[in-house]
């Protein structure tokens, strides 16, 4: 971080904070830092200048003037993702452009069920905006508090609430986009059912800043549920849990609002090392699982659902055990257990970790396979199997042996990624299945994806970014 | 259709139907005249050559084939699409791809709630497996026992089941898609969760075969409703269905599986030129709405939730009077009275047809906006409005004036549509909702659409297809 001398013509630099004015240019390495690495310190990198426009068209400009003078811009908005991807690389070449001042939540309309958003908008403040205008957004993760739109959909965010509502991809109806040549590709439209022509705006979303920056959307609002109720089940194995999400789903349906699995290592992990929790079930279980219903009825409506389904999983000996949140703040404290999870693992040292999907009817055999890869290239690593069970997708990290040598496991790193990985591909399932390539698994997607598939996406890029100036180094 | 010269050399056409074998290669023209037009006789095209191959690998070697040679090609499933996309050119030039002999159900798995299902199989057909397998496969249309798995994917259908299960795109998870070199590119993934680089799957849906030809997808099953309920309402206003259908959703959620509006002209062209059909209400009403409830619980709970939403209905005086179907015999009914609507209005002379959308809250104005245009351009034309409200879907049909003549009405075809699309773009609404562009709205596509988005469409075409051998002249 010394080496701060800026690798841009330093009267190039003054044309890009001319575009904002001075005060929203950032110059110095102070100011600058934060939007340099993300929080968990993984990806750093340089740049002399941050860019921080207050409207679409100071946005339409930067990328203009980046087009004439081949700079590379680094898109960025609430700087929480996990792969690298909103981060600039080492060069000092690139500039950052932040769209944190882009926070306006532009409409909401209720009858229509939409919100139309700037791309800097938290998505908390949309959810509590969503909330006062008595509708649901959908869209929930760890990160809510400090992401903002325009990363969620960049990354194609994924989060509890999917099983029931779908991924970012899934609740947008429609983008505003400015492309590397400054143009503005206006498609905020409202519309459910739209087809005339090709599908420009899912390329927009999830490809990481790549093509073009979004800096709006319209997003889908839900009539918000009336009644919710959380239980937490003990069970004996994987094929348990896939038994209850079957018998859930079937009794439930779309009012089956979440199905998370927790392995019995990060459960006692988390009643271990996490501050405050309390110990959902009394008794141990080799897994858990966290399940949500939730109905637009009523309370009475949502809480005679989770009952039938969980009497008829004890009574089918599925469920070992299972005890429903006595109260809103019981409820809450079991959707804390689950989300302190990841964090709980940090104190039993080095871990290597995974954000994979495998269809949902294979997650045992996944689970069972993955644990002898695992131990085949590092005896006595522990694996901590947490997520999504109802998407397929789970968050499977791997925490070195005990007593073990940090430093020894994480050089086991691209071994155990590619032995988990391998695994994973047996199933044809996904080595990201919500965080995103970034720089993280970019070299691991090129050298393993279909090379059709790779092919294609690089045909895509040089159609939509032909001089290379948008987010270059990520995803492909 | 009386020059049947071939205008593809002779020894090219042994090559191509070398691949098929001969008794798939259909050079007899009348053989070949059930593909050359789509069943309403809008569009004729010519060709030398229908192609049936029976396996992935036939398509693949015909595409490369056809590359080598430059010998476009019509990709053809059910031949039901409604806007010329499937039928070739008058030029001669054209050979004609039919998928219809790939037509197996690879496998459906129940636990993932997917079927992996090949382009040619019948819509009917997947339907009535997955009702075998004991789930439900809910895209449903008018066209479902002679339309294909291909089309439905290639032209992104809609039909009656979107408002709570989505559009063919909503219901894929994967694609195999031969590309126009004959490449194979091998998507067919179960996965509900996956983020690994650019959404490749969604350009192909909808595309109308004019990127690669779809030959299979994994496609989304859904547990099978447990009860279900239809009611025909009467209102007085398209503001009042707005309201009924806020109404429904806030209780119903998403139980309300269709909300179906009908005008009093075409409701009452039913009745008058539909065979066997029913009143459904005794009274006439201004507007009508089809209202089907499902439930995953019951048909008791069905049957509550829809007495529930109609009682509040009428309460709130939204509702003007309502029938709910005694039997299920009665309900096939209801539906029978919205499916035989189109082919109703037929009698009543001449017809211009509209297939918009805009966002739901802005449907009553775009009625009323609508109208005036329509009376602007045809004094005494008749309105026959009716369509899927709770996607602010509309199939917006203009009867000529009763008693005028048939050929001078249609003569007012582009003023007719350039009239009710201005009122549809003032709305940032959609010139074709559900049918796809085809060669039907080629033209006014190019024209009236965002230039950016034309511009992009076209950099996407050429990077997927750039010696313009796919399906070339439609969408783009």
């Amino acid at each position: 971080m010394n080496d701060i001398s800026p690798d841009i013509d330093p009267a190039l630099i003054d044309r890009f904070a001319a575009i904002v004015g001075e005060k929203y240019a950032l110059r110095d390495q102070q100011d600058i830092a934060p939007y340099l690495m993300e929080r968990r310190g993984l990806w750093h990198g340089r740049t002399a200048l941050v860019l921080r426009p207050g409207s679409v068209d100071e946005v339409s400009r930067i990328m203009r003037l980046a087009t004439e003078t081949g700079t590379p811009v680094v898109p960025q908005s609430g700087n929480t993702g996990l792969v690298g991807a909103q981060v600039p690389d080492m060069s000092g070449r690139e500039i950052v452009l932040s769209l944190s001042r882009l926070n306006r939540i532009r409409e909401i309309d209720v009858l229509s069920n939409t919100v139309t958003v700037e791309a800097g908008v938290i998505l908390q403040t949309l959810q509590e905006a969503a909330d006062a205008a008595d509708r649901l957004f959908p869209l929930s993760l760890a990160a809510q508090g400090s992401c903002q739109i325009g990363g969620n959909l960049s990354s194609n965010a994924g989060g509890t609430g999917v099983l029931a509502y779908g991924n970012a991809r899934e609740l947008c109806l429609g983008v505003e986009v400015v492309l590397p040549t400054g143009e503005v590709f206006d498609d905020l439209r409202k519309l459910k059912k739209d087809n005339t022509g090709y599908d420009l705006k899912n390329l927009f979303i999830g490809a990481e800043g790549t093509l073009g920056v979004i800096t709006a959307a319209v997003l889908k609002l839900f009539p918000k549920p009336k009644g919710r109720e959380v239980a937490f089940a003990g069970l004996s194995s994987p094929e348990a849990a896939l038994s209850l999400f079957s018998l859930a789903m079937d009794r439930a349906g779309a009012a089956l609002t979440a199905f998370e699995l927790i392995g019995q290592r990060p459960y006692d992990f988390t009643l271990r090392h996490a501050p405050g929790v309390v110990r959902p079930l009394s008794g141990d279980w080799p897994w858990y699982v966290l399940m949500q219903i939730s109905s637009g009825r009523s309370a009475e409506d949502a809480r005679a659902l989770i009952e039938e389904v969980l009497s008829a999983g004890l009574e089918q000996e599925i469920v070992g055990d299972a005890v429903i949140a006595a109260s809103m703040a019981q409820g809450d404290a079991f959707w804390n257990f689950r989300e302190v999870l990841p964090d709980a693992q940090k104190p039993e040292g080095a871990s290597i970790k995974h954000d994979i999907s495998v269809p949902v009817a294979a997650i045992p055999q996944f689970i069972e396979r993955a644990a002898g890869a695992v131990q085949s290239v590092s005896p006595g690593a522990r694996e901590v199997c947490f997520g999504h069970m109802g998407d397929g997708n789970l968050h499977y990290n791997i925490s070195r042996p005990v007593g073990g040598d940090d430093e020894a496991f994480l050089g086991l790193y691209h071994a155990m990624n590619k032995a988990v990985h391998d695994v994973v591909r047996s199933f044809h399932g996904s080595i990201s299945a919500e965080h995103g390539i970034g720089q993280l698994k970019r070299d691991e997607l090129i050298a393993t994806a279909p090379p059709m598939a790779i092919e294609l996406m690089r045909r895509v890029k040089t159609a939509f970014d032909p001089a290379g100036i948008m987010n270059p180094g990520k995803v492909i």
